[in-house]
């Protein structure tokens, strides 16, 4: 590893995004999706199914009251096991006392805390800090003396907490707390989650470790590794990169770990085998990328902070294996992994079913989150290239244009009979849903677009990493200074980028422009007279002088590609998808009719460009001209003799793939047959 | 209804076969299934499963001894649910008071019965027959003195007998032991197991019906319809009409019967939806086949039987359109039914994806079951047809060539990896298996192959129609005289048939000669002068006196067909079917290679015909030019920009569908995409 292009995101608070695209996106998750979650977390949400958040959270905050207040005379309740999700007999008069929801119900008040902090540092809002001010102390009452905080196990009882590593996600919701808390610390400086956080990461150092009488194992659902990385980089507290390192060392060493847990609520039957969780090997020794998809994500990010902080090159190898086996043979052409409902996982390599993909949102963010942490190892833009599709395509897929409702799963195609009648289909949705019962996509949405700065740019001494080409200005300190560097871009719909620096004293900087794969070497650049300009994998160093005299435009054109799939990727055999610049387009019935499988386009076809509002905010749309395969009408049986299928010319026009089922119910396909 | 032209089977002592495909299999049925089932039901296997099917009849028999023995002081085990299927703890050593296996253990004994009494009509075997005999002795002392006969509750305790008619499979072992009791009656004149079964069946009638205080339930699993007319058609005993009369009208009528059982030890949250058994609607209002397929088309079988026999239009216009919904919406061009996994059942019309299929091997046999009861109520060739692909496709696939293994699903598309890695497949086996812990398809494939001329040939009066040219001697009652009609064909490879008079004096009759759907009017008729030639439905009905002068010549040329699926089957959307005569081809690796997706056909291409002994018998295998994609070796990356695909000419070696998986794992596919 070459430490010296080893990078770090910007705080969210040197950078003030006006992009065009993401603002948008960031407008709705402010103003839909953080009130619309905060309702649902405390119940409050008519139409939608309670989540008992909050409910959990002043449960435990009462018993640790009372424990505080009674000390060695209170009778802790003996743990026993109600299920995995509980819920109340009358949704409308849940017991005070009791837990409900799954056993990871915390991690969404989390999730929704750390979204709000990105919020807030873009759009200071005193109410809403107010509020999460608030929520959190509700959160540090509840936790306990010791440091330990999970209200699954505060509720229910004690005495079995971090038995069931495998199935349960204690060290999840303390990952997602660990966010939660950097990320609040970061936007407001205020220490009180951070402090909660600590503690319980303390805890856990106290309790955790192959030191005889310690608990030798590691999470069973990952984020805890890439979380106490933050920890860690927030505090400076080495202790929280070892608690890191020691969670992705362990993993998948012999004896198994999971296999000394009792699991006594789980049928033995449906013993679950540990490429699920990717504990099936010592993480160094995995080659390829297995089980649940968003559990991967998470782990390979964690290994891929480990790896720098730590500088160790043999697992830097394995994260390269493990992303190679990810993008080069599982990954969709939207950045949607997980190729099979069955465990949300990924299937065999090359086994990408378009009607059947699982896709999951948060599957996709976790690569988002994968490559950022690639690129701040290895600067090269083919991770770049993908963070920025899957953000593009998987990612916002999962959120209604109104930002409203919610994907889970994000197939490729759809026809929506199928998800009615078809139960291998049960899992796939022709429109989005207001809310889920496990809610971990939409407030994992809010966190990654409100905190999108943090993936476009990173940093390194006086080099700023120019990622995704989004909309804003970055304040980057060189030295003892801080310049405000502009950039100005219409992506994804133009290709052109103006960067400027709003310093009349020059100053000596490195700019690195990412180069998009899908422009190959088809770009211009302008005004870099005097400049250093080197090009090293895929990214453009300007090294120079920079000032207000400095103005930098890039032109990427967004030409139509139309792209194919390895042919090993049986499923796309034959055909055809559309893109244009980082953007996956798709067929849908409301414009092209029915039966999307009977249209055949040419991979050589021309396309027109058509900016439409229709959908709100400005898109580009596609048309090109394509055939239409016609049904012979004369044939009365299923199946007939060969005859040259008649056609029919048609007129196309595609939509990009993320605003799909923004019209009620059709059907969808993102590859098109091939009329060669 | 049209009562004239209504037909029965012929007994299978009047046809003496001797055709070149069909002698093979029945060989295969008599020398290697029927002494494997013995074994096997006996626990004598080495290296299969234990059925624990004898030992069941043994451990009931000796109950009902004691029972008898002792009276009114005998002490009748309180039932207690066990599981659907029980185990012994060690295989080894099972408890000799016992039951083991699934709760419809019993059926598969019947069905060996049946195909062993089939196979003595054709070959006597005194060997086999004692055996038999000695066999049905042990089921008739188990029987209960009030009639009753069903191992699982004789042996667990008769209290709850008939109160799971949902999940439970009395009534299906009961259907299956009357038409072994029927079959054995026929081939041997024996009365033991038809009393066994008309005692059982008298017991049913007493306990079931409309009336207060009787069962008002009808079968979870249907068959027992077909079977009591079987029965009633044996015994000209009304009553056995009656009740299937009874159960075919009373199924799916409101309140659902099913609702009123008490299944405590299904879990609620899994509680099966009826149309899963038919038992949705009314039969009269079912326009759709839905449901577990073999079901579905046990009780479309057994409905067609009873309009026959009842003369009952509006059931018989249900027949017909649950026929044309079966073969017009939901068939594989291989005759196999069942599109999906879930619930071994029909998936919604035109869902027929290929490497996903169910298609149960007892699914296809149960097609052939229904296409014969429409025929012998409307003699229309359309019915033959499908009899015809079923059998030569869907339904002998289900066993290898050497007779010994044996496949439960029959997809149209195998990619061996995905059977291994991915769990939406993992009811797919890429090489036939020895046998199955639910061993319905093995016994059943006995029972239709050995069977096979009650499918070939039905007449009625003076007329004997040919449904399917199988060879061999077929003595014709006409008036009191007996007319050995004998058809020489080569079918299915040739298409030359030859039907030839044993009698010197002439006789006065028609001969109804099926003009397969597959070469259309393309046939030649040569031997018929002198004889009134009418065609009709797709028949060629020839009257007139028939005598050993007479020498019918019938030629129906085998070209190769390349079908086409109706537009709306998108899993076939710009694919090709190959197919010859009856016979339905496929691509296997072994012959073209890995990847078969990559290969493309033209729908006019050329076929070579290649008569080879490879697989032992004579089969023809086909040779045309294709050409198969090559993949861009240049490539890096999963998805890449569009250049026009590379391609190589391949011969391609196309074998019979029913011939695949008999070479060891390969990829398998049917239909080939289009390179039109």
């Amino acid at each position: 590893m070459d430490k010296s292009k080893f990078s770090t995101p910007l705080s969210l608070r040197k950078i003030h995004l006006d992009d065009s695209f993401w603002k948008g996106e960031m407008e709705l998750v402010r103003t839909e999706m953080i009130p619309y979650q905060w309702r649902t977390l405390n119940d409050q949400e008519p139409g939608a199914d309670p989540s008992f958040c909050i409910h959990n959270f002043r449960a435990a905050a009462e018993i640790t009251r009372e424990k505080k207040e009674q000390g060695d005379a209170y009778q802790e309740p003996k743990y026993t096991y109600r299920g995995f999700e509980t819920l109340p007999e009358d949704p409308a008069h849940p017991d005070p006392d009791k837990f409900y929801g799954f056993v990871f119900q915390d991690s969404d008040l989390y999730k929704w805390i750390e979204a709000a902090a990105y919020s807030l540092t873009q759009h200071p809002d005193p109410a809403l800090e107010q509020t999460v001010d608030g929520v959190i102390d509700l959160i540090a009452s509840a936790q306990q003396e010791n440091g330990y905080l999970d209200t699954y196990y505060i509720i229910n009882g004690m005495d079995k907490i971090f038995t069931n590593l495998r199935d349960h996600h204690e060290l999840y919701c303390f990952g997602h707390l660990t966010e939660a808390a950097v990320a609040y610390h970061q936007a407001t400086g205020k220490d009180t989650l951070l402090n909660v956080a600590c503690r319980f990461a303390d805890f856990i150092i106290s309790r955790f470790g192959t030191e005889p009488g310690k608990i030798a194992g590691y999470p069973g659902h990952e984020i805890a590794e890439m979380a106490l990385v933050r920890l860690y980089e927030e505090t400076q507290e080495k202790k929280y990169l070892q608690l890191s390192e020691y969670f992705v060392n362990q993993r998948g060493t012999q004896p198994y770990y999971f296999d000394q847990e009792n699991h006594p609520e789980v049928d033995q039957r449906t013993k679950i085998r540990y490429a699920y969780n990717q504990a099936h090997l010592p993480v160094r020794e995995q080659k390829e990328a297995v089980g649940h998809a968003v559990r991967a994500m998470y782990l390979y990010s964690g290994m891929t902070d480990v790896a720098r902080l730590s500088g160790d090159d043999s697992l830097f190898d394995a994260c390269r294996t493990l992303w190679e086996s990810t993008v080069r043979e599982k990954m969709y052409v939207t950045g949607g992994v997980g190729g099979t409902a069955m465990g949300e996982a990924f299937s065999f390599p090359f086994d990408l079913p378009n009607d059947l993909a699982y896709a999951e949102t948060c599957a996709a963010i976790g690569l988002v989150f994968f490559a950022r942490r690639m690129l701040q190892a290895d600067p090269d833009s083919r991770y770049a290239d993908v963070m920025e599709l899957a953000l593009h395509n998987g990612v916002i897929s999962g959120m209604a244009l109104d930002g409203k409702s919610f994907f889970y799963v994000n197939p490729l195609q759809v026809l929506p009979e199928a998800c009615r009648r078809d139960e291998r289909k049960k899992h796939v949705e022709p429109v989005r849903r207001k809310w889920f019962g496990c809610a971990c996509c939409p407030p994992n949405l809010a966190r990654l677009v409100s905190s999108i700065g943090a993936y476009a740019y990173t940093e390194r001494e006086n080099t700023l990493w120019i990622h995704l080409y989004t909309g804003g200005t970055v304040e980057k300190t060189v030295g003892d200074r801080t310049v405000p560097v502009k950039i100005s871009s219409g992506f994804p719909w133009d290709g052109r980028v103006d960067v400027t620096v709003d310093s009349s004293e020059p100053v000596s900087m490195t700019v690195a422009f990412r180069l998009p794969g899908w422009c190959g070497d088809d770009f211009a650049l302008t005004g870099a007279q005097g400049m250093e300009c080197r090009e090293e994998k895929g990214y453009l160093y300007v090294t120079g002088e920079w000032s207000d005299q400095t103005r930098i435009h890039l032109d990427f054109p967004m030409k139509v590609r139309v792209l194919q799939a390895d042919t090993r990727v049986r499923e796309d055999a034959g055909k055809l998808c559309v893109t244009r610049g980082p953007v996956v387009y798709c067929l849908e019935q409301k414009d092209n009719g029915e039966n999307l499988d009977l249209i055949r386009l040419k991979g050589t076809a021309l396309f027109t460009e058509e900016r439409s509002s229709e959908f709100g905010s400005e898109m580009v749309m596609l048309r090109a001209q394509g055939v239409r395969e016609l049904p012979d009408e004369s044939e009365s049986t299923l199946y007939h003799g060969y005859r040259k299928p008649k056609t029919e010319p048609v007129s196309l026009r595609f939509i990009p793939y993320y605003a799909w089922a923004n019209r009620g119910e059709n059907e969808m396909t993102v590859w098109v047959r091939s009329a060669d």
